[in-house]
């Protein structure tokens, strides 16, 4: 295992005190070392928080900021984090008019958040909730419910940050969120396992010369194994997934946003967003906006995921507004 | 090999055309297509020009963009852009005030530019240089003309453009330019090869449970190979060849870059950047700025790159000047 670590079980409270220090002009620590929050949250705004396991990068700690989320959750790798880190990051996050929670599908990140809500009622603070399940190849369409939430969830942030940023209700942040998810489908191709640093060794395999179409962030089987292809093939693989499901259709304006997994050279995304711009461009489908690099990750392994939203008149003005985070920056 | 490719040959061609797609608002493709140039370029500043083999994504073309690089002329993998290419750099960054082309220290390059000058010179552009040489490990101090250039070059760019940007005359960008690399320092460690795409096999070798202290982006041979160690143990070698070497002294304040060189995980490069910090700052060294993530990389090579810059008052003002690029956003 061809590393930078000290400690393998302590490399998130290692990797934290890192970003906090790097990134003091946009977040801040909190009492709980599991929870980060920004530096500055305005006053009166609708807090937006989320969370989730490490080992994602930028996601989830990159994702706070301005027009962004407010605080975050740290996990343990791949893992949720605790109830009590979801409750602290409500808190930290609250500016007094609730707080949109804006996570995953994943069974732990759900079961934590669930006891969080139910703790913050306790204390008087109302948080909602939307679960992001763009992944496509997780689950049949008609069992949406059961889907993972992928890269995606960049865009649902940027859409219910920006709405909390324009000063909507907390209905209208979830709203905004909720829609911007529903427009919102992604599939990923992995072509390389990762490596937990505390495990040390790969925890699922994809044999060299082979890809996985639909694999998902922890190497949840995907819907094909099959021999390792160009470029142009992934794409269109990938785009065959993804537009049939919403579906996105001729005269369509969408955003696009092609992640690596981590270890996959950024110039190859860029080499694969170019096939992918010409078969979604071919269809009568315009791009509005195309994010290229890694926004959503899974360690070292390599690949990438494809991610389109169908935008309309609200999203388009959401998701054009700047922000500012580690791992966003938009003017 | 397990990548993102069509035709291994046409890589860089293909990846500009994704890249010039996706990041229409900064940059845009000139008649030269090896030659990309900012989208807007300010009438009547000092041009700023660069360049340099592909596969150090988000270097070059990554730093084309507001208060940086004009223009970049763009190479094979690895491999010098032609001098054809550099004088259509040249000729895309001028506004009428001559070009400071500010470059790495690598032969190929080295002449390639010279040749473009003398083009340049017939064809009345002025064309000035600073050659980076930021890399400790790859020449003695005595013999600093012979070092290469790593990603000290994004400070340097960052001055430099800085420089024009706020209207300063040839003679001043390549003055600060240079001032911005003289004082600053870098070095690499290698934990695995990388793979050229029309290669399909490491051109050199990293032994698992080793690394290369010293090691170049293209695999030039390092000062040292060791049993991997900690990543605090990783600070310590890579500051006790960086710090020295300036010297960096107490009372001084820097600019600190961890670069990750393409697959180490970005949460790795933050348990990096803690210990690097806890050194600097326990030699009473200020760390006025810190940028860690992939700023200059060697495809999926996996390991980093410290580099420290010395700051005076003129530095630090440029280097906190707000930019916008694909590689760095500032505000």
């Amino acid at each position: 295992m061809q590393r930078i670590l000290n400690d393998p079980d302590n490399v998130v409270d290692e990797m934290l005190k890192g970003f906090v220090k790097v990134h003091s002009d946009i977040v801040a620590p909190t009492d709980n070392p599991r929870v980060i929050k920004r530096a500055v949250i305005p006053a009166g705004k609708v807090g937006v928080a989320t969370g989730g396991g490490s080992g994602h990068k930028p996601a989830f700690i990159g994702y706070i900021g301005e027009n962004l989320c407010d605080a975050a959750a740290v996990g343990e790798i791949c893992t949720s984090p605790t109830a009590a880190a979801f409750l602290d990051a409500f808190k930290a996050a609250d500016q007094g008019k609730g707080v949109a929670c804006l996570y995953g599908n994943y069974s732990g990140d759900n079961m934590n958040v669930k006891m969080a809500i139910k703790m913050a009622k306790k204390e008087g603070l109302e948080v909602k909730t939307v679960v992001a399940n763009d992944d496509v190849a997780s689950a049949p369409k008609d069992q949406a419910e059961k889907r993972r939430g992928v890269a995606g969830e960049v865009l649902m942030w940027k859409a219910g940050g920006a709405k909390a940023a324009a000063g909507g209700s907390l209905d209208e942040v979830i709203a905004a969120a909720q829609k911007a998810i529903d427009h919102t489908r992604s599939v990923g191709i992995g072509l390389t396992p990762c490596t937990l640093p505390a495990v040390g060794h790969p925890n699922f395999e994809i044999k060299p010369g082979t890809m996985e179409v639909g694999i998902g962030h922890h190497g949840e089987p995907g819907i094909e194994v099959c021999p390792l292809e160009s470029a142009a093939k992934m794409a269109e693989r990938m785009v065959n997934v993804v537009l049939p499901d919403y579906p996105f259709v001729s005269g369509d304006e969408v955003v696009v946003l092609v992640s690596g997994l981590g270890a996959t050279p950024v110039m190859e995304l860029y080499v694969l967003y170019d096939e992918i711009e010409k078969l979604i461009s071919g269809k009568g489908i315009k791009i509005h906006r195309a994010y290229v690099g890694n926004y959503f990750t899974s360690l070292e392994m390599m690949g990438a995921t494809l991610t389109v939203m169908k935008l309309d008149d609200e999203l388009k003005k959401l998701v054009d507004m700047p922000c500012y985070s580690m791992g966003i920056k938009q003017n």
